[in-house]
């Protein structure tokens, strides 16, 4: 915490003096909520509204405008719409207001009109200094020091319910929902702020603030897409270091859900894969159900973090817990037995609990002693990484007895839940209240214990040699000439991927010669730089054993190709080596506008587009994260030993895909996209070697930052 | 409704005279709890309580056994444990009482010594007529009249609610989890019935007779296991003709859970794409939630099933509802645009609907006219098949005036679903006390918007053709000699499965005649009945051009097999013709233990193992069905017009799966599994050959029925 970190979040999150601009007298108007919540919830400081046409609100003195206000204003709250609004910020910036947030929409929300309106306000940010929520900012808010400076109909609450955990939301609306979900619970928030459509400040800068924060020990984040990638990055590593979570909701795990939260916000909302490729990098756990955001804080704030994904179970009600258990393991969580120790202590107390991966006290163990103990043991066996206690009917008609030998385990080191199987919302309320995590439904409780066991710790990134003279010319070449298939392998085969063994030659004559060199059998394809699909015009021939075969394919190929476009200047052949392999893999590196350099492994051929089976990662990796890369997909265990087959050559192929990763250089900047398809995999010793692949150039330069870690 | 059913309905859920047999007069036992919950909930007929050593419970005369008493006795409820529970039911037996329930568990449920006591139960069953609920059975319970026959500790409620939904159960807890989790809701139920261990009455007896219960409108079912699988089927059915839906959850959807399934009740669980074949074949909707199984109801009840799979989704809080939608689109529903008609009318409200696929009010439509307004629209439309609205903050603080507009479309005829996004109970209560599906968390009602929608309606089971007398023939010889390749092949050749041409030959001699007549190239096996695994003793050849090729391999076979099994009797070689197809096809039959006959399609070869790609469905299925099984497997997307591949013969595979699937006749039924791998798909038009597969005779005589439809 710096000079700089209050100058912003003091300001944003604990100013002491306000100003309303376009406060409304009449309380029944949005306009008039902000100051009706900040004085409901007992904000301390000084509320100026600004209203030409008032001299005093709801009993606070109004002002005529900006100017007529003296001294220093922390925070603005612009209630005013369109280019009123645009000029309220222009006159905070002149009054050197510290921090504006804008409540209305209509911005890039809403098209052209709104787009420009919305550059005015950046451009006024960037000249003036004066830093921005939203537009389109239903508020912020805070609870200790409170400090309602919001819009949101949903404060409209008797009691603001403080809390240690942040949110921080692109939904102004689900700001409410999650309020209302978690007070409901007995939880309560530190700080909840709309960032609306972040013009200056965004997810990523408020969650490093939050970092800093001493009042908050999780954050919590609602997403429609990613604007300050960076940021969040930096700021999710640093939230790791201090041990405060960063947990994230983010819409579009659907197409049509992406679709939705691009018309939603005016924002491009990503491909899913990428931005969980990206919260695995920097160590974000991604929930998929709403009421996560809430449930899952409890188990991860003050943890070490978890050491692997063994589950043990204990329980009251056999068939409460196996509804758990059965989620869970689809979640991908192993149950795991009782250890001995605690089968031998419940032997003589009549409970037989050796006999499957629970331990069933039955009614008859529902005693306190019987329940403590077995949660003690269970949580002092190093055969598990967390615990979950599984209760029964005894929930609902005798809270206070249920959860009294549970209640002192809520500081375990370990990860401990209760999963409650009636509908015991005074039990609920009482191990929330002394801080145990405690789920009402079987599913909640499945997936924060997924969430819990498999987040994601930040991974280094990893550190980007000089890339080779050779594919500097490479890509130099192609830039002037465009990529073809011959600069293209050039290129590959600089990076450090093997590329198959090929010769390009003027006319057909050289064709035995070039065949003897490479040795056959080879492929022939025709070379020009005016037939962009070569197959479709006749000018492939596949499989050729010898320079004979391919002399008359030439001649068939120059016969096709002249029928087919007799105007392509025609620049010769080239002879590549026909390659086999145990598999083929499809590698694949993007420039994602979000999360910037991605790099996709999947395999090769129609069957895995079919079946979508790839794995997505931030580029660049390493060999250790590429060898992960190819255990996610599914279908290379046919090289990784399944079921007797011949092993491929899996070292080399993790080499290959962190030399291609090293495209994310920033010497690549405008390489937006580059593909090896196929990337053959021979057998184990043998390596790897790239087929046919292409480099899409950026014609504009107004190229994506690489990614940074930290 | 007939003599038959009243003379088990009414003494199991309208008895009058009760025997309670083990009633303790300790209120704090279990074993009191019965009469204590008979008495609390009202039940107006005569609790008859047996205990030898009191003349008096809790106000009730107490008999010292059942012979004491006089007059019929309806149902008795067993409070005895093991061999004094069985004594017990003979009792009963003898005496003539019409059903009895047993309370203990410690029978098949609890290992071998258990399971000797439950032969015990069944074998008194089945002398004595008498109708058995359990063992292992917390109780029955009716609402109207109230007749609260159960040890359940969740009756301890003070108020019992009625409603017209039934519930059958296999757990006893989780009856207690439901009641309470409805009850919150303000759902009550017409009847609960625990039906333990199911040594008599199971699970599809009683939903068959609930079908006719004029209190119940909708039978729910948590199951671990299927033990009456045929019953079941049967009544749902009936209960589909009747227009009550069938819901059930079943444990065991990861391999784990089937496992606690097993060890929870003593009972196989099976495979969970079987008894999703057996739902999808009967009609009976599954749910994934526990909570579903209350959630759902109301969207299935009193409706006519659903035509098509396309949701419109209006709402006053975009990012709420863009949650619903994103979970819907992921369980496979179709988001719609909003008729032009409702664009057109909420244009002049200054209400933009037509830009995405949501109609996003925002709060300026929340006006009850307009949302009235736009849902009528909707639910007018011929575009769609439901219609959701989410309500943002106002069902959380004007609970009343949030849902009046939705009130009156309780009755629509297409669904209408209200999803909440705040935490906004006294709202769900109103929807729900109207008769309006009303759902808290976006998760639940996009499940239950799928399980309405794309639920299953009962499916004819085609009639099977009384079996070719080739295919008995075949059969016969198998079960003489064992099914080796040969045999196999023309078993299947009889069904009606084309197989790849083959001879079998004494001697190396007559391969060149074989392999003129059946044309290069061949392969050749070696042919032995001591040698199992012909491969890996050198035993085959494959791709043999000509007779010449041929006759060389032969050589080399022999020579391989005599050093590898020197004692094996060789009886000559197998030639057959290679095949080659586009695609190939695993298919598979199986009786299962739980639901019968299954036949599943899968793609061959190692990947489509690894992707578990494959289609399962009772046994026998017709053509049409058979089309749907292919379309299901994503990787026989290739040979259905992928990307311009080109198209196998589907027709033909159908055709196949159909024949094959009619190993369900009864006439097979020693055929305990088939299989055959690869069937290849040869181009549109060509056919498909089975080139390999294998048959297996259950060695024991006490068959699995073959599932009955209607």
């Amino acid at each position: 915490m710096n000079k700089l970190f209050h100058a912003l979040f003091e300001p944003l999150f604990e100013p002491r003096r306000i100003a309303l601009i376009g406060a409304s007298a009449d309380e029944k108007k949005t306009t008039a909520r902000p100051q009706r919540f900040l004085r409901k919830h007992g904000f301390k400081g000084e509320i100026l509204p600004v209203n030409p046409s008032r001299s005093e609100i709801m009993g606070d003195k109004a002002y005529k405008n900006l100017e007529a206000i003296a001294g220093d204003i922390d925070h603005a709250y612009i209630l005013l719409n369109g280019k009123d609004a645009v000029e309220a910020l222009a006159a905070c910036g002149r009054r050197g207001v510290k921090v504006a947030s804008i409540l209305a929409g209509g911005f890039a929300d809403a098209g052209a009109a709104g787009a420009s309106l919305q550059d005015d306000l950046a451009r006024i940010v960037r000249e003036t200094g004066i830093r921005l929520v939203g537009p389109n900012s239903i508020g912020t808010v805070s609870t200790d020091p409170p400090m309602a400076l919001t819009a949101n109909a949903a404060f409209a609450v008797d009691r603001l319910r403080a809390g240690s955990w942040a949110m921080v939301s692109q939904s102004g609306s689900l700001i409410g929902a999650l309020l209302s979900r978690a007070d409901a619970r007995g939880i309560g928030f530190s700080r909840l702020i709309s960032v609306g459509n972040e013009v200056d400040l965004a997810v990523g800068e408020i969650a490093d603030l939050l970092v800093d924060d001493p009042k908050t020990d999780a954050i919590l984040l609602f997403m429609e897409t990613l604007r300050d990638g960076e940021r969040l990055a930096h700021a999710a590593r640093r939230a790791h270091a201090a041990g405060k979570p960063v947990i994230a909701y983010k819409l579009g795990r659907s197409e049509i859900g992406q679709e939705l939260a691009k018309s939603h916000t005016g924002a491009i909302a990503g491909s899913d894969a990428t931005f969980d490729a990206f919260c695995r990098r920097h160590g974000i756990a991604r929930v998929s159900m709403f009421e996560s955001l809430v449930d899952v804080p409890a188990l991860l704030v003050d943890r070490p973090p978890a050491r692997g994904k063994r589950v043990a179970v204990a329980t009251t009600t056999g068939g409460g817990a196996a509804m758990v258990v059965d989620n869970m393991a689809m979640a991908g969580l192993d149950i795991v037995d009782p250890p001995q120790a605690l089968v031998d202590w419940l032997k003589p107390l009549g409970i037989a609990a050796g006999e499957g991966k629970l331990v069933d006290l039955t009614l008859a163990g529902a005693k306190p002693e019987i329940v403590a103990g077995t949660i003690e043991r269970l949580l002092a066996d190093d055969g598990n990484d967390a615990v979950i206690f599984v209760v029964g009917s005894s929930a609902q008609f005798n809270p206070e007895l249920a959860v009294e030998p549970l209640l002192k385990f809520a500081k375990s080191a370990k990860p401990f839940a209760v999963s409650l199987t009636p509908s015991a919302e005074k039990s609920l309320a009482l191990l929330t209240a002394a801080g145990v995590p405690a789920f009402r439904h079987p599913e909640s409780c499945a997936e924060a214990m997924a969430v819990c066991l498999l987040r994601p710790t930040p991974q280094p990134v990893p550190a980007l040699a000089e890339p080779a003279r050779g594919a500097l010319d490479a890509l130099a070449a192609g830039r002037v000439s465009g990529f073809d298939e011959r600069c293209a392998a050039d290129f590959f085969a600089a990076l450090g991927v093997p590329v198959a063994k090929a010769l390009a030659i003027p006319d057909a004559k050289r064709i035995a010669a070039a065949v003897a060199e490479i040795g056959g059998p080879v492929a022939l394809k025709i070379l020009s730089a005016d037939i962009a699909h070569k197959t479709e015009a006749g000018g492939v021939a596949l499989g050729l054993p010898d320079g004979q075969t391919a002399a008359v394919a030439a001649r068939e190929i120059e016969k096709r190709v002249k029928a087919h476009l007799p105007n392509a200047k025609l620049e010769g052949f080239l002879v590549q080596k026909m390659e086999r392999g145990l598999a083929e893999v499809i590698l694949g590196f993007r420039r994602d506008p979000l999360v910037g350099p991605t790099i996709t492994v999947g395999l090769g051929g129609v069957l895995a587009e079919i079946y979508k089976d790839a794995a997505t990662r931030l580029a660049p990796v390493d060999e250790t994260e590429a060898r992960q890369m190819i255990d996610e997909v599914k279908g290379l265990a046919t090289i990784r030993g399944y079921r007797n087959l011949p092993r491929g050559d899996v070292d080399a192929l993790a080499k290959a895909i962190a030399a291609f990763s090293a495209l994310a250089h920033q010497a690549f900047a405008d390489v937006s996209e580059a593909e090896i398809n196929p990337l053959l995999v021979k057998r184990d010793g043998e390596g790897v070697v790239a087929v046919d692949g292409l480099v899409i150039l950026s014609a504009a330069k107004d190229l994506m930052p690489v990614a940074i870690g930290d």
